[in-house]
């Protein structure tokens, strides 16, 4: 993908064949993630990195805040890096060494910009809302002008992005293969547990079934 | 906690009581979560933030990564921040403006220090081998001299940090409780599938003890 002028190329330097820059891979593995951690530069040279929720759309990251929030504020027309990751097991190799975790990992890169108007805020709110749970946006009171004032977010092109991504099993030395070690992996997954209803929720609303579908598809 | 001299006090601004300085509450969050988030400002001045695996002892964090990794070459002896987040359910609002994520959420500031000597290094894998999955240590090959050389681990004071959790239902404005809309939480956890053991395994190598007591806490 490609690198703007002036910004420093970053790539995935260790294991090159863990790393895909192509928008699928790394659009995949968005999706499936809730949240990223974002870092910016502060004002005094530090590094911050805070946890934020985000959303796609095609080739565009969304990134979700209060207008209250210190990250916003500092991050928008700044350069940021994006980071996000689900780990999908534990590697147990015989030796310690090579133990590990499979994971699926996203690094972007790029100088975001903060949507202004209504009509970009509603978008990004649908894919948010959409992202969360498909089906709700349809269902939920939609943002009044003022709420979507009260609402920062982040507008960021996908366009220098890399993936990594670890799968199998244990790789571990030639000799350890003897070692009466158990091996192998453990499989992690998240699963959505029984809906608490709102304590507030009027009589007679059902479950919609758009909620039902998300449970089922994390039973 | 305390701040070093000349580095920017960072403190959760947004919503003063979702945050949690105390040890105990960021240590549980960090013992909770399987990868944090590392941010440093690399040379050129620009952020870079990815993904590592940590483990803690006491108000000790290691951050763990091979000699090779970018990251851990520029990180070390250098301002850090991390951040490691875990996701605990949907919060499903009346209104889309209200929809959140429960959460708990850590944050923390140092400059970490490689771990120059085998003893250190050692301990520190012990670490991340009993936060893998506890029991481990005991039963895998231990880390050889020039394993222990391949490894870089970064060891910094958990002494500037803070915790944001966010729990329970959905917040709606007050006029919107009468609106015919379903609210309520769903509740999201990591679970342990079944075990896949290693192609190569030893004939009669029963599953650990530790691997089913893992699967347990998370069915």
């Amino acid at each position: 993908m490609s690198t703007p002028a002036g910004r420093p190329r970053h790539r995935v330097n260790r294991v090159p064949d863990r790393a895909d820059y192509e928008l699928e891979t790394v659009g995949t593995i968005l999706d499936a993630t809730t949240v990223c951690h974002v870092a910016v530069v502060d004002d005094r040279g530090f590094p911050v990195v805070l946890p934020t929720l985000h959303a796609r759309d095609g080739a565009t990251l969304y990134l979700h805040g209060s207008s209250a929030s210190r990250l916003f504020r500092t991050a928008a027309r700044r350069e940021v890096c994006v980071s996000a990751t689900t780990v999908d097991g534990l590697v147990l190799a015989r030796s310690v060494f090579h133990h590990s975790v499979n994971y699926r990992s996203v690094v972007l890169f790029g100088e975001p910009e903060a949507i202004e108007d209504e009509d970009g805020k509603r978008e990004a709110l649908r894919a948010f809302t959409e992202k969360l749970i498909p089906g709700r946006w349809e269902d939920a009171r939609e943002p009044a002008a003022q709420e979507l004032k009260a609402t920062a977010v982040l507008r960021m092109p996908i366009d220098e992005a890399t993936a990594k991504v670890r799968t199998g099993g244990a790789v571990d030395e030639p000799e350890d293969y003897e070692l009466p070690i158990w091996a192998g992996t453990i499989p992690l997954r998240t699963v959505a547990g029984e809906p608490i209803p709102d304590d507030r929720q009027l009589d007679g609303l059902d479950e919609p079934g758009y909620v039902a579908e998300y449970r089922r598809a994390r039973s």
